[in-house]
C-alpha cells in the first residue's frame, strides 16, 4: 500500500505486451538476470496460451540502475523485438508528473493532495489547474502551484489552448479530478499523455451527466464510481477502477452525491496509484491491471 | 437474520402508505395500544412532512392475535380511512406460500430451498415449476412438489396457461430463480400475485440477454446481480435489492457467470426474505424496503 | 448521509431507555402530538418484550421548537416518570461542540476537520489539542483553535489538568483521534463528558499497544480498527463502530499501518456522527446503536 | 473462480519457498522453458531481497506433461538443489482426495459438496465421516460415501484410531467443516497430511468454545470466521483466510449464529479451494497465499 520513494531506489519496471508466445517469459527473465537484476515482483496474463496477448509486469532490483539504463534498454530492445512485443522500462525511483484538473468539488483533489503528503502517491504534482478559483488556497497550502483557466461559454478551444501550454513537457499524465468540462478530440490528440477522469457512476449505468440523479430516479439499491481513461466518446474509455457503496429509499439525490464522494476520491485515488506504479496496460478498450489489492 | 415461526406466534405486521399526515403515528400507535399489541418493531420514512408520501410497517405482539385479527382489522380500517391511507394487516406466524420457477440453472433455486429448510425464509413452497426436468431431483429430495411445464417455440401462452392453472389461488407470490422465459403482460394480470425476478447483471447495466458478455465486452471491474418486482418492462421494475462482485481481466465471461451465481443466490434469498416479512413497499417503480440489514 | 444543519431547524431528538413496558411508544407517540410534533423517524429495540430493556430514538418536527422546548421537557418528565424511563431531548439544530486530542498521526484528524468543513458532522469544533505541535498549522487553516499540552514522562497529571482546563464546560464530547496517551480514571472521573477512541484493531483482538505488529506476527488475513467510548479498562470500553480491511503475506507491519489508515478514519467518522446525532444509546458495556447505514 | 478439470489437462504447478538469492527466478524460468512448458501464471514473493524468504508458484502448459513429469521432476531437483530449496510439482488435472469431517452443523459440508458438484472445487471427496449420522442421506444423495464414527466420553483415541484407518493413503488432505471434537497431537502425527479447519470466529478474537456467545457479550458490531492448517495448539494453526459480516445490538447470539453461518461456509470454500490449487504455503505460522482473489 504504502509508496516510500526511497524503498525505490534501483528498482525497475518492465512492462510488456504483445502476441503471446513460447519462451518469452523465460527470455525476460534471462534477460533481467544478464543485467544482474533480481526480480521483486512479476505479474503476467494471457488471453490464450495459444493465438492470444501476452502481457507482463515485472519489477526488479539492480544496484546502480540509474547508471546502466541505457544498456538495459538497448538489451530490452533487441531481445523482445524478435518477439514483436510493445514494452516500457521505468526507474521506479523517478516519480511521473501528474497535473490534475477540477472544478468546483475539492473531494477527489484533496484526497489526492493529502495521499501525495503521506507518501502514499509515487508521483509529483507540478500544477493544479481550474476553471473556478474556490480551491485555491487549499492546493497552495500544499505548496502546490494552482492555475485558474477559466472556460465559459460553449467554445471551449481558449481553454483548452491555455491548458495545453501549461502541462505540454511538463507532466506524464493528467488527473480529471470531478472537471466538469467536456474534453475535446483535438485536445486529447495534441496533450500527447493519459487522461484519467472519475466518474460518478456505476459505468455503463448512469452514462453522461447527473448520475446521482438518475440513480435516484432508477430506485437503485447501490451508488458508484468509475475511473477510466478518457477516449474521444464520453464516460466510454477503458475502466481501470469501479466500486459501490449501498444506498437506500430515504437518501436524496442530494445524499447519494454526499455518500457518492467518499467512493469517488476511494476509486480515483487507488487508479492513480495503479497508473502512476505502472500496474495498468491498456489494449483497446479495455485494461489489464495488475493490482496490489490483496 | 434467523426466522423461527413459532417465534412469530402472535405477531402481526401492519404496513400502512398514503399521504403525510401530522398524527398519523399517534393515530396508528393508540390504535395498537387499544388492540392490547405492544409495538416490537417500528419502521417509516416519509418523502416529504410537508405534502410527500408516508410509509410504515409495525410489528407488534398480541396474545390469542389470531381470535382478535377481524376485530383489529374493522380498528385499522375505520382509524386509517379518514387518513387516507393503503394498509396490509398480516399474521406473521401464517408463511407466505412461494412458487418457484426455474430453468436449467440450479444455484438460485437451491439456495432458497436450502435457507427454508433452515428456517430461515419464513414461507412454505407448495411447487416447484420448471421448463426442463434437470431439477426434478433436487427440489423432491426437499419434499417439495416439482412440476414441469415446457415452453418451446414462441408461442407461451400454452406454457402460461398451465403455469397460472397450478399457481392460482394456491400462491401468494412466485420467484423466478433463473426463469429464462419472458413473462407476458398477460400472465402478470392474470396471477394477480407478485412476481419477483432475479437479473444477472447490476440493473440498469447491461439490460436484457447475456449480461455477464456484455460485463466482459465493456471491460467492467465488477459485477453484480438484481433482484426485482417484474412489471411488463423487461429489467425495467422496481428494485429489491442489489449486490456485486469484483472482477478483473483475467476471468472469462464463463468466470464471471460462476463468479456471479454467488451474488445472484445472495440477492434474491435477501430480496425474497424481505418479501416474504412484508418488508417491501412498492410505490411506482420504486421500492421502500424496510430491511433487517445491520 | 449528509448533515445540513438548516435542515435541521425545529427538528427535536428523544431517546429512552429503561424497563419495557406496554403502552411505552403509544404514550411517547401521544406526547409527540399533543405537543404538535410531527415524527420523521422513529427507531426502537427491545432486549425482552417481558422485563427487558426498551430503547428509544424518535425525532420529530415541531414549528417553533425553541420556544416550545421548556414545554415538552416538562411534558416529557411528567410522561415518562411513571415509567421509569431515562431521556434525553435535543435540538437537532443545536450542534455538539467536540474537542479532538491528537498526538503526530493526522490521518484521523484531518478527515473529522475535512468532513466537518463540508457540513457533514453535526458539530463544531472549539479547539484540538495535542501533546504535539506537528498540526498546529493544519488546524488552524481550518480556523479552528490548537492548544499544545506536552505529556512527557510517567506523571501524566499536570498534562491532564491543562486539559481538564480546557475543555470544562466547554465541550459536550470529547474525541481521541490516535492520541497515544493512556487516559486516567481520575480525568474521565473529572471531565464529566463522553470519550469517544479509536483504537487501531479489531478489538477485542489486539487490545493495547502495536496491534498491527501484533497482526503481522499472528498472520491474519484482514485488519481492523474500533470505535469505542473510553472507560477505565484499556480498550474494554463500549464498542460504537468497528471495519477492517484485507491484507496478505506481503505486507509488512508499516503496510499495515498505512492501510489501516484509512480503516481508523472511516470508522472514528461514523462513530463521531452517530454519537453527535444521539444515535447511540449506552447500556453497561454495551451500545445500541441506531444507524444511518442503509 | 471456476474450475474446469478438462482445462487444467496438461498444466503443472510448481511451488518452491527456501532462502532468496539472485538467479532464482531466471533458474526456474530456463527449466520450464528447457522442458517445454509455457509459463501461464507465476506468482511470487520475498520477504527481504537480501537474506529473506522467496515463495514462488507457477503454472505452466506442456504437451504431454503426464509422460514428462518423472523427467521434469528430476530436472526440478537438480536445479534448485544448488539453491536449498523446498519444492512440489504436481499435475494439475489430477485432482487432490480430501476427506469431510463434520459433527451435526451441516452449512459447511453441503457447501463444499455442491461446490464440488458445480465443478468448482478440483478435488474428489472420497468420504464424509461424521461423530453424528443427521447428514448421511444428504451425503449420499450427492453421492459420497458416509462413515459414522461415533465420538463419544472423554477418550477419543478409538474414534481417531477408526478415522485414521478411514483416510490413511485414501486423501490428500482433511477438512474438519465444524467437527466439533479436538484433535489430538498424536492423531496430528499419524495422519500425515494437512488438516485445514473452519473457526467460527475472527481469530483471534474469541479462541476456543462458544465464540458467538463471548462476541455477543462483548458488543462486536463484526463477526467473523477463520480457516486455518491444525496445529496441536487449538486455534492457533496457520490462518489461511478470514471474512466477517455486519451485525448490531438487536441480534441475539442465536442470530449471530445463524449469520456466521453464510461467512463460515465462504471462508472454508475459498480455503480449501486455494489449498487445492496449491496456492498456499506454510511457513512456520504464517500462509503465503497466492489467491485468485481479483
Amino acid at each position: 500500500m504504502a509508496v516510500h520513494h526511497d524503498a525505490h531506489k534501483d528498482h525497475a519496471c518492465l512492462t510488456i505486451h504483445g502476441p503471446d508466445q513460447a519462451g518469452l517469459v523465460a527470455a525476460v527473465t534471462a534477460l533481467i538476470t544478464r543485467n544482474k537484476g533480481n526480480i521483486v515482483t512479476l505479474d503476467q496474463y494471457s488471453s490464450d496460451p495459444e493465438g492470444g496477448d501476452f502481457f507482463q509486469r515485472v519489477v526488479f532490483h539492480r544496484l546502480d540502475l540509474s547508471a546502466a539504463m541505457p544498456e538495459i534498454e538497448a538489451d530490452v530492445e533487441k531481445t523482445l523485438k524478435p518477439f514483436g512485443m510493445q514494452w516500457t522500462l521505468t526507474d521506479q525511483s523517478i516519480p511521473k508528473r501528474m497535473a490534475i484538473l477540477v472544478s468546483t468539488s475539492d473531494h477527489c483533489l484533496l484526497e489526492l493532495l493529502w495521499r501525495h503528503r503521506r507518501g502514499e502517491l509515487p508521483v509529483t504534482i507540478p500544477m493544479v489547474i481550474s476553471n473556478h478559483t474556490n480551491t485555491a488556497e487549499d492546493v497552495r497550502t500544499f505548496g502546490i502551484p494552482f492555475f485558474h483557466v477559466p472556460s465559459q461559454g460553449p467554445d471551449k478551444s481558449e481553454a483548452e489552448a491555455k491548458i495545453l501550454e501549461l502541462v505540454k513537457d511538463n507532466v506524464d499524465f493528467i488527473v480529471l479530478a470531478r472537471y466538469m468540462q467536456i474534453i475535446s478530440e483535438d485536445f486529447l490528440d495534441k496533450v500527447g499523455v493519459p487522461v484519467i477522469n472519475i466518474h460518478h457512476s456505476f459505468l455503463p449505468a448512469f452514462i453522461g451527466a447527473a448520475p446521482y440523479r438518475k440513480a435516484k430516479e432508477r430506485g437503485v439499491k447501490l451508488i458508484g464510481a468509475t475511473s477510466h481513461y478518457v477516449t474521444k466518446d464520453l464516460d466510454e474509455g477503458p475502466i481501470i477502477e469501479q466500486d459501490v457503496a449501498r444506498v437506500n429509499h430515504a437518501m436524496t439525490a442530494a445524499d447519494l452525491q454526499a455518500r457518492g464522494a467518499y467512493v469517488e476520491r476511494a476509486v480515483l485515488s487507488r487508479a492513480v496509484q495503479w497508473h502512476a506504479q505502472d500496474r495498468v496496460i491498456r489494449k483497446g478498450n479495455h485494461t489489464i491491471v495488475f493490482t496490489d489489492r490483496p
